[in-house]
This record gives C-alpha cells, structure tokens and sequence, in this order.
C-alpha cells in the first residue's frame, strides 16, 4: 500500500478509528497524488476513491497499482454499498475543519456512521515534515520565482502600473514551468507599501518609491513564497533604517531556524526588536509551506510548533507605517538538522530597479 | 434597510428565526455589496458587520446609509458582545452547506446560541431569479466573452500550446474590462479534449486538433461560462457526426428552455438522444451563474427545479470519447417568459482557428 497511507492507519489505532472519511481536497492529492473532485474513504480493508465520471481518465493516469486504491464512480455504487464501507467500524474519522455541517450530517447518513470523529487537523499534522519528493518540488517552484524576481529586476520600469507588473509575474510563472500562482501576487508601491495585504492597483511607479513584491508559484502542486521590497530609482534616506531593521531580524531568523528551535521565542524576539525601534510586528513571521501556501507550522508569538527537520516555512518580518511606506523581506527556507537552508536565494541588499 | 435584507428577514417569521449568522462570502456580497472577509449578523434589531483591520476602509466605501449595517473591527468586541448579539433569540439561522463543522461548533458556544438552525439555500434561493442589474452584470461578462472568443479566432495559431492560449484569455479578461476570470479557463487540445475538465498543459496545437475552449469571466462580481470546441487547420471527417450531435442538442435545449421548463425532462431527452447514437452525458446539461460560477438551478437528470423568468442557466452538452477527443459547446442564457435569451453569441458552426 501506498506509503503516506500506511503511515496515516497507523495513527488510527491510537484513536480507536477504524475508518476515515478524507474530503480535503489538499489531504487527498498528498495522500494519492489524485488532483479531482471526490472523496477518499479508508475503510477497514480497504482504500476508496469515489469520484464521477468527469475525472476517472484523470485519477486512473494518477494511480499506480502500488497505491492500493478502488476507484468507483458514484453512479456505480448503491445505497448498500455506501452503507457496507463502515460495517464493523465504531468510529469514523473526518475533517472537522473542511467538511461542512450540511456534509457533516449527510455523510453520517449515507455511510450510516456509528460514530463520526473529529480528527484535529490529523492529515495536516502529517503534511509538516516533507518528504524527499515534496521538498524537490519546492526547491523548483523556488528556482522559478527567483529567476522570476531576475527578470523583474530589469523589467519593472517608472511608469508602469503595478497590475502591469503583477501580470507580468504571471506570465512569467506560467511560461516557466509552473502549474499556476501559489497565490493573488502583490505588487505594493509608494504608500501602498504600507498595506500588508495590497492588491495590485493602476498606481504608477514613481522615482523614489519603495515597491513591495510578495509573490510565490506552483510546481506540481506544491508553493513557493518569497517577497522583496525594491526601489524605484533610489533610496529615500529615510527608508534605510526601516530597511535595515527588517533584513537584520530577517537574517537573523534565519541564522535561528533549524531542527528544534522553540518558535514562539523566536517571534517574541523579533517583536522586542522592532519595539525597542517603536515599530510592531502586525502579522505572523512566517508559515510552513507545501501544498498549501499557509500550512502548519505557524510561526507566531502564539506558536507551539517545534521545528523539525525537513520542515518548509516562511521567515518574513516586516514594517508598515501607515499611509507612509512598508517594507517586507520574505523567504521560503528549508529546515536541517543544524541550520537553514534557503530555498529562495534571491539578493536582499537594497535593490534599485528602473534605471 | 436595504431591500435585500428585507426580504430576508421577511422569511424569518415563518422560519420561527430570530436571528441568522452569514458566513459565505457570496451571499455577503449579495445582500450588502461587501466583498472581504467577515461574518454578517443579522441580530433581532440590527444588521451587523464583523470585520478585521485590514478590510475597514473598503467595507465602508461599500455601504451606503441606507443599508443601516454597523461595521465592527472584531478586535473591538469583547466576550460579552458576542454573548449579547443573540440575547432573546430563541431560533438562530446559519448556512450549513457554507459553515464547517468545526466553526459550528465555534460559533454556537462564542454566540452562545440555543438553537442553531440550518436555513436550507434560504439565501441560495433568493438569488436564482435575478434583478435587473444582476442580469446587467451579466450581460456585460457575456459580451467581454464573445470579444475574446472573437479575438482568439485569430490569435491562436498551430504550434501554440494550450497554456500560452489560456494565458491569452486571461490578459484579454483582465484588459478588456473584467474584474478576474469566473474559473480557471480550460484549453484542451487533441485527446486532450476528452477530458472535460482539462487543465491547460504545454501540449502543442496540431493540425487537425479539436480544442475545446471553456472560459467565462466575472463583471462586477457576475460571472459568463461559454464554451466552444474549434479546430485547428481543418474539421476532421470522423469528428463531424459528434460536433453534429452535441451541437443538434445544444440548440434543441435552447428552444426548450424557457419559464415553466421542466429541466428534468430536458436533461434525460439529452441524454436518451446521446444514447440512441452510442454517446453518452457524463455531466449536468448545465446550471445557474451568477455570483457562483455554479449555482441554483441545476440542469440534470434529477434536477427538481423548473425556470422561471429572468434566472440565467448555461446550456452545454458535451460527448467525450476517453483517449480520442471531446466536443462540448455552452452558452450563458437568459431565461424569459416565453423563450431562451443567448448572452453569448459567438459562432457554432464549424470554427477553423490557425490558419
């Protein structure tokens, strides 16, 4: 059987599960690599793919007989064999967090369930620590966003828009091998800058301005996340300093993250720092990272994650004066036993682009 | 208060609800025109809205006076404002086909709630039949379609790959006019159109490929679907008789869909038709748009709704032969008293791209 299977039935035994209903379509493409719409149903003997006719050619290319996976269409299967699934089961796992409760209730019926288990983020959990194959696919959608960043680096000019740019780094992704964006790319300039979350807007490039790029693609399913905020033209003197504070915890970050650093004290740290330099930290210093762009572990103040090997996050400080201007510098690093590695290498020193 | 609201809290009394807690986004925006992240409280005497920091600006440029909703930052709120929101509510709504399991559970102890009550596409239903300026939105992301299908009849060229394609329609969608795409745009060349859910791969269009076009974008929020299978250099002998059929059948459904319409009957008259010449339906005949790509009423075979003026369905048969090729031809229709209204309008006849 299938190797992440395997070891997710393993965890069943310590929860008296005998079955799991799997409706994430996230935890279904990294437990059988199926990419569609349908349920995955691990019963006492067996694992079950339930789709309808629209993706049987796209799941059966997906398959290899290794995976131990039955394929129905629901057209094929009656009320009895719904209910046969889970015979002899006393408790059924499910996904508390993406089933909805119309789901929730229809499924204990169908599946006639005894008793329907909340699993606490159960597959998540399992999805933290990377395989060897998962981190390759990092490393590329990694590879495509810094070349990405190379070539806007000479790309960007005074003038443009900042939707110019954002498009531009989709099409960049898209004819350079990955599968899509990992998420809506920001492109934040002037005052902009100062919003965290900007969406792209027809403001102009201007001389002087600080421009930040947080922008991440897709390879086979798993994300990159990087962000680097520029200069159109210069660096107002006045920036510097934020700038500077920024890339210092950032690399300090860095130098911290490895195989069992404590994450709440390394985000509290950053705080202190940016305190004592009356900034604040407004968000989250980082995120894991893999088939979902946010993904445990979390890093913040309030994180109880202990970093392992093979874990993939974030380390992404940044400062946002209001109305005035941010700056944000973002990674996407790859935990080892003794350091960090990053997997977006992109230069961080002050950037001028547009001359 | 704003009409739509209204006409909610009308369906309350019979509900025997005093309150309601809306939590899908889509049903935000339609009965206030928020479009953020953020939960609407419908409390016995007040329309409330809980937001973070982040969306306070944009949330208020979206409302008016007159829509008497009270914006709060949920970190302004304490325990107790949660507890109070519900006070005296015996019955309170919420939607349990949008609402997790685990957020029911969350919300009904944060509100401390007596009975949550599951209201059964309450708001769905209320936006099947659209308002004058819904079908205006519409209209205008149907005509952006026809002006892109008009375009790619010359831009694409053998030897593009699908990718590049779909990469084509985006930009034209997003220069011309559209908010973003309504779903990610399917280009499937050669066998690859017989997937009816293909993604755009780097495949090469040849001569003699069908490719089937599927794209719609969003206006405003509303949504157009159309698709068309076009052909590369020439038609194909063999391909005919199907691309006949799908199309014969597309055009029947047209003249049967109007107000009063038994989509059940209409659905297994496609599908009988398709089997007396071997074929056969592997998906719904077609759906609702409107601020879901996918929404009430759904057009198949068990399809228990029956149309009425001023809904907008898709009509899109579609025969696909596992391995060879696929043809599938949709339009976005208005539906009136006494027929079916087109909203998009490009060509089906025999289309020859790339030459």
């Amino acid at each position: 059987m299938n190797e992440k299977i395997q070891a997710l039935r393993e965890k069943f035994k310590n929860m008296d599960m005998q079955g799991m209903i799997i409706t994430n379509p996230v935890s279904i493409r990294y437990l059988t690599n199926i990419d569609a719409e349908g349920v995955l149903l691990l019963t006492r003997r067996e694992n079950v793919y339930i789709t309808d006719g629209r993706y049987m050619e796209k799941v059966n290319k997906a398959l290899t007989i290794e995976d131990e996976i039955i394929v129905y269409d629901f057209k094929e299967l009656t009320r009895e064999d719904y209910e046969n699934f889970f015979t002899f089961c006393e408790n059924v796992g499910f996904e508390e967090a993406h089933l909805t409760y119309a789901k929730y209730k229809e499924y204990m019926h169908r599946y006639k369930i005894n008793s329907f288990e909340e699993t606490e983020g159960l597959i998540e959990k399992m999805r933290i620590v990377k395989k060897e194959d998962e981190i390759g696919c990092i490393k590329k959608a990694c590879i495509i966003t810094d070349n990405c960043f190379e070539y806007l680096r000479k790309f960007i000019k005074i003038g443009m828009t900042e939707k110019e740019i954002a498009f531009e780094i989709e099409k960049f992704f898209l004819t350079n091998g990955a599968d899509s964006l990992a998420f809506d790319t920001i492109v934040a300039s002037g005052p902009n800058s100062s919003l965290p979350h900007a969406v792209p807007t027809d403001r102009k490039i201007e001389e002087g301005d600080p421009i930040t790029i947080d922008m991440g693609c897709r390879y086979n399913g798993y994300c990159s996340d990087m962000t680097r905020t520029v200069f159109a033209g210069y660096v107002p003197q006045y920036m510097k300093p934020v700038y500077d504070l920024v890339l210092k915890n950032q690399l300090r970050v860095l130098e911290e993250l490895k195989e069992g650093a404590n994450l709440k004290l390394i985000s509290k740290s950053v705080d202190s720092e940016f305190k004592l330099n009356g900034a604040s930290m407004i968000h989250s210093l980082g995120h894991g990272v893999g088939l979902d762009i946010h993904e445990y572990p979390f890093i913040n103040s309030k994180s109880d994650f202990i970093l392992k090997e093979n874990m993939v996050v974030t380390d992404e400080p940044g400062i946002y004066i209001p109305g005035r201007f941010g700056v944000r510098i973002e990674d996407t690093v790859l935990i080892t036993k003794y350091a960090s590695q990053n997997l977006t290498m992109s230069d961080k020193g002050y950037i001028i682009v547009g001359v």
